[in-house]
């Protein structure tokens, strides 16, 4: 290591590093000053003044920003060229931490949860065994418990794991179905069940879809049901498209009811849903990817009244509850379900004769093997913000959106997808631009409109000073879905939303 | 916030911390003294004289170790207390850098790439699209090319995604086996197809049978394949069962060939197995999660040949090329399959009248819908390593498992399982107690045996001083199985294993 004339700055390499002989000085130089690099982002992120994105286009990116270069070489860089590359990576990113991102479920940057995250990589472990993952698999029972216990099954009884991801959650709760009604299905396959029907409502996740796809139902056998204007399935529909299931000779067995659909953020009726369930049995899985979060506020929770009927329940803290990506739960009421669905007895990893107690062995309930530590970020931030914490910061996102609502309900050129405060923090609206003002609803209108959303968000992420998402549903034209789950935002980020809009779509 | 008496200690808490208004001062103390906590660990892991694991049985975790208590609570607990929970956390974990851990196929604790997971958790975003993840996922479509350059795929072309982990990356090749042979199965389920027909070796990955399952072909029909002493699948094997499945009209449509089994770090000979997969017209898989760091090393290279003839293959750089936790990547040699396979076009995501390329939003190619950023750590240990940096890691290993097998062929006391150098770094004996040695082979010997591993193992864990995995395979009785993917290891600490084991055992 040699001391470069510019300040602070090491010009070492990467063989100099930990574990190499006398690496211990290098190595926190150089963890230092990338530390450095880190907070600085962080400070910036908070900042407003600072934009959400730089936005390039990937072939911008691909020949290379003033010097940064993508291309993996065969020799090795420079730590220092290597800090670089990092403040470059942060710098042609996205903000998505910035009080001003409101572009996906997933916003905010948690300070606890960060450092909930760092801790984890340097921790490097696997969930799959108690053996080295001591601490972490205990935590995730506890905290899994806990979640159940919120639901309200009964001393927080049943079972459950961290899984990468809500569609990997849903895909679990579809695999278990089939195990409890059709265990034969492990090893004969799907030709030991007869035709098996699912049903969704057309405004859930599309993982659904890819689910009956992947596990050998096929899409077709994914009933889609009707919703209201407010997007929430009609009981009545499930029924008659169960009855009419049944008819063909087909079997119903799964039903999901969606608790804040990606879009209009609708909690499906789950009480008459799991009427219907109980009737015809099936079982009943609520995705709360979304909107289960909500169930850690006394105000809002009863949006998911019923959902300890569910047999199953996805919730994604790193949605509504802020924890970084990734951090989903799959919850399952019936315990031994998941093990019994999944277990294969690996007999390298899962000893039976280890000196402790082998149930905490818990990586023969995952489709995985090797399983990712999720838990500790989401149990820190426990630890910090208590329950009352996430209490709180779900009330004020939800109070967000109802300023939001309230602003622009009956603001000149703004219209609403649908009337009515919204369940979850989904605000819905189009913007029309002046030119539109006048025009009669119709064909015109409506490929204008479709238009005009597309147009302000490559405007804004042009001059990178907000980023919200937009899309067409049914019949509806593209329009901006507004969603809140970032800490740092504020009634002046939500006023500064709608004034951007206005700025950027007058004219259009 | 106040100062407290203890030096360099804030009492703080987290309603102080960003985006809290002033929260940048409690923010940065907070992160350093975290900062130190992770520093202080990182040394310590790297020093021979620290303790691999701290071992406390489950209920002695639950019960509250010296104040840590797993417990979640209402009430916010005071940073001061979230720093100590977090010294707590990795106190009573397994330190999985050390350089005496050799318990699982993914150890060490790579400095750059840990720095590179701490930048991936600080943007916190998720792959799906090309809008909030510019430059990763630009970052992902090179990395992918270069392996598959290495694979030798002509110049690179075909497709590929990081998954979370070998199992995920394996379901994704029998996924797309099927679409590729049984496209309807997608729309249709697993009624369009006839009855179909999986092959892998017995001594293959689990996550294969957990995959058959999963997918809805049943274990049934996964036919395990015979293997030499060495734990290679013999190919007429394979040729004979095929010939069986279809003569009772079955159809064989996919063989996984594993490069680097589990336990004996076997090779299956690809080139015989493809020959047998043309013939018939299945789809060849190398499940390479173990082995496909091989590829990177001149010398070693040779124990793929045939890859390049796969039509998938698993490639883990988390195990053998020492990137943090999770990454395993799925590559596939035909273009559009991943694509056809996995899109449900949701429109909320990927929307076609985006102001960029759409190509780049790879989501839809995914089971998953969010996607953790698993790429960031890789493509920067690539460029601080070079391409040469991984040759040298893996050559090393290498040599180090050749020293291992030729310091214990012959040592008294030791036996291996099977003769010859090992392909990969996995060196299997067992090691027989003074009072085993006289006894004749036969069932009490066999039996007492049996024990003898399980004991040494956990006396390891109760003194701390190493780790190393054990299983039974087959017929054979619990053995060691000795894995070396870790950077810190020198001949010393392989020395220190032999004569642990030797300490322990010697007696029993």
């Amino acid at each position: 290591m040699s001391k470069c004339p510019i300040k602070h700055c090491f010009l070492f390499i990467f063989a100099d590093l930990l574990p190499a002989k006398n690496g211990e000085e290098p190595t926190m130089q150089f963890l230092l000053e990338f530390v450095e690099i880190l907070t600085n982002y962080i400070r910036k992120t908070f900042d407003r003044s600072t934009k959400v994105l730089d936005f390039h286009h990937p072939h911008q990116l691909l020949e290379g920003m003033e010097g940064f270069n993508l291309e993996l070489s065969d020799q090795p860089e420079s730590l220092e060229q290597i800090l670089v590359d990092c403040r470059d990576t942060l710098k042609y990113g996205v903000r998505t931490g910035h009080p001003r991102f409101f572009n996906q479920l997933s916003t905010g940057l948690d300070i606890v949860g960060l450092a909930g995250e760092w801790l984890t990589s340097t921790a490097n472990t696997n969930m799959f065994t108690y053996e080295i993952a001591p601490v972490f698999v205990l935590m995730e029972q506890l905290t899994l418990k806990k979640m159940r216990e919120i639901i309200g099954w009964p001393v927080g009884e049943g079972d459950g794991i961290f899984s990468p991801g809500g569609a990997i959650s849903n895909m679990y709760s579809v695999m278990i179905a089939r195990y409890k009604f059709f265990p034969e299905v492990k090893t004969k396959g799907m030709a030991a069940a007869p035709r098996l029907v699912l049903f969704t409502s057309e405004h859930s996740h599309y993982s659904i879809k890819k689910t009956s796809a992947a596990l050998g139902f096929g899409t077709e056998n994914l009933i889609l049901l009707n919703t209201d204007e407010r997007g929430r399935v009609i009981p009545a529909d499930l029924e008659a498209k169960v009855i009419e299931a049944k008819q063909k000779g087909y079997v119903p067995m799964f039903v999901n009811a969606t608790a804040g659909t990606t879009v209009y953020g609708a909690f499906d009726p789950i009480n008459e849903i799991a009427d219907i369930c109980e009737k015809y049995n099936m079982w009943l899985h609520v995705d709360g990817a979304w909107g289960g979060g909500l169930l850690m506020s006394r105000k809002h929770r009863h949006k998911l009244n019923g959902v300890e009927r569910a047999n199953s329940v996805t919730w994604n803290p790193h949605k509504m509850m802020g924890v970084p990506l990734q951090c989903s739960a799959i919850l399952v009421r019936e315990r031994g379900l998941l093990q019994g669905c999944n277990s294969m007895c690996a007999g390298y990893l899962f000893q039976p004769d280890k000196q402790y107690d082998v149930t905490y062995d818990t990586g023969d309930k995952a489709i995985q093997c090797g399983r990712h530590v999720d838990i500790f970020k989401f149990w820190l931030m426990w630890k910090a913000k208590g329950t009352v914490g996430f209490e709180q910061h779900i009330d004020k996102c939800l109070d967000l959106s109802a300023y939001l609502y309230n602003k622009i309900k009956n603001r000149e050129g703004f219209e609403m997808v649908f009337n009515g405060e919204p369940q979850h923090t989904n605000v819905c609206f189009w913007y029309i631009p002046l030119s539109l003002r006048g025009l009669s609803d119709g064909e015109e209108r409506r490929e204008r409109l479709h238009k005009v959303a597309p147009k302000i968000k490559a405007m804004m992420m042009e001059s990178g000073t907000t980023m919200v998402g937009y899309q067409p549903q049914g019949d509806k034209v593209n329009f901006f879905r507004m969603v809140i789950s970032n800490p740092a935002a504020t009634r002046s980020d939500i006023d500064f939303l709608v004034e951007e809009i206005e700025r950027l779509g007058h004219d259009l």
